[in-house]
């Protein structure tokens, strides 16, 4: 144990933590017949929308289906759009099977159907040539983040990210022994971004490391803001000012519900910035099939776009992907339905649309009740869930409490839900996994649960909190 | 460019290099109408058998359409058994669909199947919570290998690997700044694994680095070696004796050919050895669903099995993979139709050993064919294909050639490799990518072209390489 890789030893991923694998264990216990004051657990810990109980888009997994068998192309009555789709992609692939590799950025069609989605979604060109397709996003932003690794003099290289993060940044930073540069949102302005923290924060950093690249989650994720295009503006200012490589991680770009949110990629807005930003700063943009309102998590797809890079980096990032070999093809399969989804007119559109909408629309439902419940809750305050999937309240922690988790050799916010957890069966994560300001506490839980049973969570919630908080008063 | 991860810059992996790169533009030239002495190109660089016209196995198909589409498994006529197995999986999914998220190290039920596997396989028990699926071997291998990375007493890790070897390695070892350990393959005993040059090999090494692991691939690549069951012994004695972590890459495990040839698992015989191996060797297994009898590369499916792993180390590996959350669910469900395949008297078995039976004994013919061929041929001499997907002939390089190769700023067998591709189609990797003995030179080709196609690449290379002598002489 003490001779291995020191940074596997200290990444953590609190999504799957050690909470995570308690709750495991007690779905086994019930599964074996013992008895607890509930009869599920409820897996809020993680963006999991199929788990939760939502429904798979139709279109995309008949095109799925019938790439994997195409005897049913021919032998099944699917609508002739799905038909054409499966047809056009498995020519695409070599040998005419999806079991073929392919190349390592993705398959070429498809790359060029991503390229299309970005520019109908921005309005602006996209170079087919700039998009990688990938596994998700997960691995996409690690292969980037991988290019930063390099002393120089004498500094180790270090990446900004966001105090609530996304556990993946500082577990991948960890592995990859890149400083961790914490810049804090602001709760106070339903956890806006302040470029004088990114100030700070910088101009702190410098003395121990060179910072090269700046990471960005739009909406927020555990945070669930949406940034204003005046917001990304002058973050996209701030990261040129310092040549700092941009990091868009914008894999819930479909899932915005407050009024007056909108979505505007990172591209778009340096786009119509003009010189010397939109032909200068480096940005890398990210997209994945596992949220919106897809949820296709267990397929593995996603892409990323890669602007203004040095061609010569470019391709040692391509060249380092290659290794790996390819993309599982049946998500670049569902990417591709995600990037070129049916049309107006077109056979699948009407039950694709109807989908669609109604899963963003109870989303929505969700993501206000999911805050209105928590905010009528004595010692509760919570943002609006402008976006995402998640809401990251902050709850007051009584001292005794505080006493008690200390006793235990807990942190107060995971001591606090791991009560939860073993008297509830409801699973959240702390806010310790992805950092908060010192002396607060929150934790994190999805608004996946279908709307009966997160009304049910609420309440459950609800008790839970009255019981805890009198017991520590 | 200069401030980038120098890891990076030093990756190579000649698989998808810089030859292979041109292939594809050849590719796109002939689709535009190009005229060239040839009118396809011929991908023998990598062994993709479904680009090269393998046809897949149907019950994996199946099974992976039933549980991406589940309405299949109601409305269409599939065989009994394929239903059967798709309710299982879809059963073991959160949600009941393949759209969750599994662990991190895969689904409990298909990691059951594996050890059941295992267990056929070996003779010997496996634990399934030593089983780890993953996506693709290769993703294994490298989590593996991180966590070796750690200097100690001021010298870094080293791992040994034959040479040749597969690329990956080199290019893991590369990236995560591990020294690359080589050690020879004995190409006058069909690629054989003399016990003394590993020693050799070590002791060199030590004054440099830790030596901490050994890289064995068997059936061998790009060797195409088998080793017998004394030569893993031996193997295992020596990294027993050196506390070296084995890492076996045993993904043509079904891939044997040769007359008097057979595979044995390192599992097995280090559980036949006795005390003090079974217990103490710290082992790592590696197997996908890419090679074999199935090809299913693009569906990213495989599995790792560790042996003697220190649990606290284990509990590490497995935190780690979990930040990538988790390996395709359909690249999952292949790896359950090859842990678990049709038995007899169930409705697919038929076809099932009728389709495998049928391109491991065209694999077969294939190997000793293209053998036989380039043994014909002056100036190649080419080991027994005793088992894997690929021949690694050595030819003898013309003085000339040599010389015209370094005016070009080529290697010698690059050199040769582009001048084949550019005028016979034929995409090959030259011996240098894998590592050969200084001096000699090699390349890799895969037996993989279905036979036709196969005969008429071997009469064109033969008509190349009479060229090239001539005009080199």
């Amino acid at each position: 144990m003490e001779n291995i890789n020191p940074n596997i030893v200290k990444l953590e991923y609190a999504v799957r933590g050690p909470l995570v694998i308690r709750a495991a264990e007690i779905e086994k216990e019930l599964e074996k017949g013992a008895q607890k004051p509930f009869k599920r657990v409820i897996k809020a810990n993680i963006g999991d929308a199929h788990a939760m109980g939502q429904k798979p888009i139709t279109f995309i997994r008949q095109v799925v289906a019938c790439v994997s068998y195409p005897e049913l192309i021919e032998k099944y009555d699917f609508p002739s759009d799905v038909k054409q789709r499966a047809r056009e992609i498995l020519k695409a692939c070599g040998g005419g099977s999806v079991g073929s590799y392919s190349m390592s950025h993705g398959i070429e069609l498809i790359r060029r159907h991503v390229a299309e989605y970005i520019e109908r979604r921005d309005g602006h060109a996209s170079d087919w040539r700039n998009v990688c397709l990938s596994a998700g996003a997960s691995n996409a932003i690690k292969n980037v983040l991988q290019l930063l690794c390099n002393d120089i003099n004498g500094q180790p290289s270090g990446v900004m990210i966001p105090i609530p993060q996304y556990p993946l940044y500082s577990a991948s930073l960890a592995e990859y022994g890149l400083e961790q540069v914490g810049y804090y949102l602001n709760e106070e302005t339903n956890w806006g971004l302040d470029i004088s923290e990114l100030e700070r924060s910088l101009s702190e950093a410098s003395k121990k490391c060179n910072v090269r690249g700046l990471v960005v989650i739009n909406p927020g994720n555990p945070t669930g803001q949406v940034l204003t295009r005046e917001n990304i503006e002058s973050i996209l200012k701030f990261a040129h000012k310092h040549s700092l490589l941009l990091f868009a991680d914008e894999v819930y770009q479909d899932n915005i519900y407050a009024e007056g949110s909108k979505f505007y990629s990172f591209k778009k807005v340096v786009r119509e910035m003009g010189e010397p930003y939109s032909s200068e700063l480096e940005l890398a943009s990210f997209m994945s099939v596992s949220k919106g309102y897809m949820g296709e998590c267990g397929l593995r797809g996603g892409w990323m776009e890669l602007l203004n890079f040095d061609p010569e980096v470019q391709a040692q990032l391509f060249k380092c992907i290659s290794a790996m070999l390819c993309p599982t093809t049946l998500g670049q399969t569902a990417v591709d339905c995600v990037a070129k989804p049916p049309q107006p007119g077109e056979p699948s559109y009407e039950l694709w649309l109807k989908e669609k909408t109604a899963v963003l629309s109870s989303l929505n439902k969700r993501a206000k009740m999911i805050a209105d419940v928590f905010n009528s809750m004595p010692g509760f305050t919570c943002n609006v869930v402008q976006g995402a999937m998640y809401a990251f309240p902050q709850i007051e922690m009584p001292a005794k409490a505080i006493e008690a988790a200390k006793a235990e050799g807990k942190v107060p916010d995971a001591f606090y839900a791991f009560k939860l957890l073993e008297e509830t069966g409801i699973c959240i994560v702390p806010g310790s996994g992805f950092g908060q300001k010192p002396g607060t506490f929150h934790f994190r839980t999805t608004i996946l649960p279908q709307p009966e049973l997160l009304q049910q969570m609420l309440d459950t919630f609800r008790d839970f909190h009255a019981k805890f908080t009198a017991e520590y008063a």
